[in-house]
């Protein structure tokens, strides 16, 4: 079948695969149309300070992150030039001990001395874009960053996450709410001050215009969702299987649910229909064109994850 | 709320905890209804030598993994007594140089030449209950036996699992499709011989007349999905969380998709409605009765996650 993996015959599977030509494709066109410190790379996509690396290679010093460990880890591998928390955090102190520039996200008074008291000597003010998750409204902004300023917090600027619009299949209606969640943000901006405005993803890293620097991350190995818009990324992330039984109707191979994220559904397998997941399996039927799967027990196939890498605690620890 | 969790407090956020109280009741009321060697509980679902450690302290000395990695662990743990690796293999190599007493099951002649190549001495026959899976059709298994035997290997039995039925709620109905399943089983059961049929699982636990052991595992810790049938397990699992970000309609707290399974659907937090999981959030609003969320910036809830823990390199190392 068209997933069969040729050169990597010795790995344990279930293996976590990138296709290196996919991804070095992915991180040159992204680096040709963000350059530089215009590209704030977030590594919650990938939590690999191996493709981190790559990313600082092609000109990207400054870094997103979602959890406190992926700070903790990109300090330790020395990519801790400029790290951005873009999450809101109480336990602030495991931030302020570290060897590392750190900017964490704030929308609350709570937050705001959590950072004051952790150590934390930057922040940008987290504003509520349109996305039901973090941030404050536009319009508290200002007097959020009065108050880190005089908790003796360095207001950088803002952020904003149109996490709402990065998704939506039509590109024009995309670009238009992004415009939208963007002027919130610029409204945000001129109450707060500050050199940076912090916003975007890899479905709006060429359409938001407000935004000084953009947080993408899924461009590198894509995922099945972000592989529907139209978008020049090519998927470069796979989970490599073996064939361990077959059956007259059906295949059965040795990843599942425990290799897989499965928040956007089942994974794709090329050459076969994906029946159901369970644990540590997947069941493969043919294709609805075909009346049988070309497939026997020890071959080795490729699924497609719909979606970014699995929590570890090897996180960012690839090096 | 009512998930709000104390003498914890200490604990960084997300963290996977366990109520060690509902876990004990699970492990004593299930050690009462299948004492011993009935059950050969399976590591699965929790994936963890401490926990392996309170089972074998109540008499269960056999073991279900589905992994070679589990097998591993539970070798290493000092745990191999007698591991049934209930899953095909390729590479049995790795099986075969462990310091342990490892049984695998087989549905193909290509799994068979594996396990003797790999220098495992101990089979299983894995016979096709219904679950379109691993095994092979009940008719083939004394055939497959006999290649087994003359390749070296000493087969134990069957083992048949009936996944099919042990989520169906309706108990007549699973006691019903439990014996049709396992009527398969016993035929097999006679072509093979040996002393072993193993089956079942914690939703047919006392429900299988035919199996010689029970491969239960989920009842320990449970999950959602089980929490549904009516059963004297009660739910020992949940991620506890911090409430990061509180907006006037909803609230955020530190869990999401990568601290969670979501095969079963999203999790269930304690008086709260659960909107949406992002990578690392869970956006909460009121339970439909409320009209606001009784929740302040700081606070911790317990999120149950529908199912078991995820693949983790570190599974099987909490000892």
């Amino acid at each position: 079948m068209g997933g069969i993996v040729g050169g990597i015959a010795d790995l344990t599977t279930p293996a976590l695969i990138v296709d290196r030509a996919a991804l070095e494709h992915n991180l040159a066109v992204m680096s040709e149309a963000l350059p530089g410190d215009r590209l704030r790379p977030h590594v919650k996509a990938h939590k690999c300070t191996a493709l981190a690396r790559l990313q600082r290679d092609r000109g990207h010093r400054h870094f997103t992150c979602a959890t406190i460990a992926e700070i903790e880890g990109m300090a330790r591998a020395g990519l801790g030039d400029d790290l951005l928390l873009a999450n809101e955090v109480l336990d602030a102190r495991r931030l302020g001990r570290l060897d590392a520039r750190v900017t964490v996200a704030v929308d609350s008074s709570a937050t705001i001395a959590a950072a004051a008291r952790g150590g934390v000597r930057e922040v940008l003010i987290d504003v509520d874009v349109g996305l039901p998750r973090c941030g404050c409204r536009p319009e508290e902004a200002g007097a959020l960053a009065d108050l880190a300023r005089k908790q003796g917090l360095s207001v950088r600027g803002v952020m904003g996450y149109e996490g709402h619009v990065v998704g939506l299949a039509d590109r024009a209606r995309r670009a238009a709410e992004t415009e939208a969640a963007m002027a919130k943000l610029a409204t945000a901006h001129a109450d707060v001050g500050g050199e940076i405005v912090s916003a975007g993803g890899t479905g709006t890293y060429d359409l938001n215009r407000v935004a000084t620097e953009i947080q993408a991350g899924s461009y590198a190995l894509m995922d099945t969702a972000y592989a529907k818009l139209e978008l020049p990324f090519r998927p470069a992330l796979a989970v490599l299987a073996t064939v361990i039984s077959v059956a007259p109707g059906w295949a059965v191979v040795d990843a599942g649910l425990k290799s897989l994220c499965m928040d956007h559904g089942n994974p794709s397998v090329s050459g076969a229909t994906v029946w159901f997941c369970s644990d540590e399996h997947i069941t493969l039927g043919p294709l609805p064109s075909a009346e049988r799967l070309a497939i026997a027990v020890g071959d080795r196939v490729g699924s497609g994850p719909r979606t970014s890498i699995p929590r570890s605690p090897t996180t960012l620890a690839c090096t």
